[in-house]
């Protein structure tokens, strides 16, 4: 078993992989964490590196990911690399004994994905995936809810995800289908709000875009979630939408329910004539950066706030594995056109 | 063939046909319509009939709803009566020629229904089932916006209805289930916004009551639709709620999205320290008479205006053939577990 | 002293006085009262009392209504005509014994309406005003949680209207001024809701139409108070509006805020593209008849229940009084651009 | 004449001056800001300085902030200091060619303001002070908004502010009055979006805390404002809130009509009920770190980027002092219970 040593847990030494668009995301948010800092950024592309290690005003650029994880000075590794590659860079970190905070998912593959599990139980390294909206304000405040029985019996779950822009085809090929695209953030949510799910049903359709059944995909779907506890559920999912990012979730319980959703992005609204008579308007989210900022934020400070107070950081390898099963589930039963039990995805 | 002739179609008279709760609704609104007057209320209670009777400001009482229905000064009836007696009261008003607006359903039975739309298929007699909704003025508006073009091609539809209280055992025994009792307004609103519907899939559950249990029956239920344009949707389904009357609805389509819900009932809103910090708070409304009262006025109110103007009014007993068809569907799902064909269903 | 009889407290008899566009609202308001009815339409375009006898079903129409006071079948009169003939109308009812609804004001005189308050005083007959904003469901429940004491010491009130046509010049020159014509709604609900006020400054203009400088009046003002209990307010009025009508207030105490104000219109929110990017709309009132639809309902329905209760209606002709000492005070210091004293009026 | 030097414009050095609450804000703001670094952090207290050093993760720590200024590495200062020494530092500043960013306000004194003002024109050194309102995403809508044309000739402005918790006498003693110390806010807004303002007239009074009588101070005011344009306006303020942070501000012309309010804190509503009824309830902001998060990040930022590209930052030293004098007219309305012309101010 690899030896977790953190070094100094007011000050960790960071490597972060990975310098595209969603790397500087987090290299932006390193900087507000008190007790980490960026001790080096490594991409394959030299220039990205060098332009991540100067926002992360870091000591070293490197183009090889696996020398940053076992640099001396490092103590956690952040992974924002392509999604190929997150299962080898989290194994490399784990033998080395190098906290990991990874992109979600480890793996589209079920095997694999229980190959990075076992190795994480066979350690002692904390492994934390980013499942942002586990942090988001308003999802905070409903688990706080439901966990202190304010909500009661949980008995339906309602979710509903919107992408304003379609993903190009190249993407498509290999994003695994739009259940473990995209529908599996709002999979993860319900394990996350209201416990396990046994059975599945689901729908789809190509409704707006010929590149979905070019790359064997779907644009339109919809899912019916059975839990264990009993409680109902469903899961709404569009890869487009001309009103921009839409996203709404919704947990009723016996003595209360609660709603995540923001109203409108800027605190701003204007009454006016309208084409159809008087009228007011708000603006709405573009997309999961500017939605979700906050939670990109507090999912990091979270993790490192764990790692400095010696606490297990979550969601965990074992979180990831099984919402995988559960979006697996979901594109089982759309393919075979029935309804699927969870316990079958092994 | 019976013939139809209204009388003075700037003041139709008219036999209200059941005083109870909901009768004594419609009588009250029929005293702000311009161009029809109760003439007769009838109820097989005597004290109801004449209650209904002063209320109505009408000439008569009788305790004997056919004997009304031929009441020499009626044009129109306004059906109020129990469910069982529908089927009945519709067929005697259209052969004797009186134009019909009638509580839904016609029965739970298709067979019967098919009945009933066949001798008004027969017949050049008006009728029209209560389908508020339909007449509420957010659906109104969303129709208008769908029939526009404004939402382009229809794409998800959702629906949630939450009512208050459940109902008792005597009730729910004779309710035909919950698919027909109660997620019919949402399935007739599917049919309504986006079109007929070729596939469901139902899931129910007993969660909080065993009454439902008793009257193998189910207090929770989700359904997954598949329309013949190629969308998908949702309607879920609880039979009680903490929070009063729950109902929203919503629409997706290509270049817009529609959401017909009331925020709050009244326009007060209260600022203050609530038990979990600085809050404010809005009021619900506690069922349908408040949330849709409206709506219930406005659809008597467009009937008569129909029948003023010699237009035909909607929804006649073709629309609630379809709508029960819909729900039996939904049903057979439930009992046989498995994705239902709505052509299924004859 | 004249002496007061109603008749039948269970089925009033009723003369509208005035058939005209605010007439034909009040009597279709009448038509869902279940303890009266209208005997008597008057209005001097007989065109216009013939209508309106038969949108209320009544008796008769009349172009006399001094005759329709004195008919032996009326125990309430409602006044719906010209304001110049209300304190005459008033008083003939008074001295005749029959209850009397009027719309506002009494008079624009301090004087004269002093002499109708003399008059109803020495009197036993039941006088309401037509201040509709204190039966607007929102008021009513403000108006509540202040009496209750959860507001705590009321510190701020603060009321915003804007009408969303201006008025014609015709209208202006005898409408009194703004603040008579259009402020004194807030005026009022100032004095309802937190009390009497002791001293205002009001500054006003004219922005954006000539009209008001030819009839010697604004069209935009703003006016502070300083109420007897040591709060503070505002009240703003505009008399146009892009945006419809457009009515806010607010009462903040030491404990609890409580803001009246209706969001939107129908209960249908649209998203979509605007122009601006992303985002939603929903409607708004066009003007008082439809924000204020519900409580010109129940101010009719509040009078004939307390008349048939026995008990006093309100507001009566001292709270027109006060109400108007106040809008008298807010244009003498507009006119003579100082803080004036409401005492002084007199 | 000093003269301006900045350094690399792509990387600033920093010396931060006061690292109490608000310093660390700005400290932890300064991390996410790419074009500068801070380099030393000066506080009076040894302690306070290096925690802030730490947290800038800066080279050096410093108890004389007029040295941290003239550190050869520091091309601009960011000024958190108690509010007497600003001026001081400011002067300090612009006479050594460094960069100024201070929150506001210079001082509380005209001739003491006007004096760093002529100052500052002599030079050429850029200088923004802290309104940070003017950056939150909704003013800087609004201000895009008028800017644009979309709202028409403006007509009315109308500002209410509350503070949650009031502040203790020793504070109050020093503050200058509410209208300097709180109601400045709203008065640069009405600045920032309508204009100059010609005339006000104050209104205060001490409704629930005698503190602010012992401080000769208010605690509740109400402002009328009449601007140069013609446009009239309000000022609401009080230094208490039961139900927290409560700022909302409304502008309104002759097209449309733009209003600032976040109507909730967080993305979660909870529906249930509540001990007046069925409801829902949202959450509201505690005080200004949490409301304006966002503004006080984008302020810095925007300051460090016009620095970066050899824009002129705003809002500059002549923007503050005609904002403190429109906040000392106030105040001598109140004192002298009379209108005060802006223009009497010098």
């Amino acid at each position: 078993m690899s030896s977790f040593t953190l070094g100094d847990s007011n000050d960790i030494g960071v490597a972060v992989l990975g310098a595209g668009r969603m790397g500087q995301t987090h290299i932006a948010n390193m900087a507000t964490i008190p007790n980490a800092h960026v001790v080096v950024v490594a991409d394959p592309v030299a220039d990205a590196a060098e332009a991540g290690r100067d926002l992360a005003r870091a000591q070293r650029a490197s183009t090889d990911p696996v020398a940053a994880i076992h640099d001396r000075d490092v103590g956690a590794v952040v992974i924002v690399t392509p999604t190929s590659t997150h299962a080898m860079l989290i194994e490399e970190a784990i033998k080395a004994g190098k906290a990991v905070w990874s992109e979600k998912p480890i793996t589209q593959e079920l095997a694999e994905t229980q190959r990075v599990v076992d190795l994480w139980r066979a350690s002692d390294v904390p492994v934390q995936l980013g499942f942002m909206r586990r942090f988001d304000p308003g999802y905070l405040r409903a688990k706080a809810l439901i966990d202190s029985g304010e909500l009661g019996r949980v008995e339906q779950f309602r979710a509903l995800s919107r992408d304003t822009f379609p993903p190009p085809l190249d993407y498509l090929l290999h994003s695994g289908g739009s259940f473990l695209d995209m529908s599996v953030h709002d999979l993860d949510l319900a394990r996350f709000l209201v416990g396990e799910v046994e059975e599945v049903h689901a729908w789809a359709n190509v409704l707006f875009d010929d590149v979905f059944a070019q790359a064997d995909d779907w644009d339109t779907s919809v899912i019916m979630l059975k839990f264990a506890n009993g409680a109902l559920g469903v899961v709404e999912t569009s890869r487009h939408s001309a009103w921009g990012y839409d996203i709404r979730t919704e947990v009723a319980g016996a003595r209360a329910k609660v709603v995540i959703d923001r109203a409108q992005k800027t605190p701003a609204t204007i009454s006016r004539t309208l084409p159809s008579g008087f009228g007011w308007e708000g603006d709405l989210y573009e997309s999961f950066p500017d939605r979700f900022a906050e939670a990109y934020r507090i999912e990091l400070e979270t993790f490192f706030a764990d790692l400095g107070a010696g606490r297990v950081p979550a969601p965990g390898p074992d979180e990831a594995l099984e919402t995988l099963r559960l979006a697996l589930a979901c594109t089982r039963s759309w393919r075979q056109n029935r309804p699927v039990k969870v316990a079958e995805i092994r």
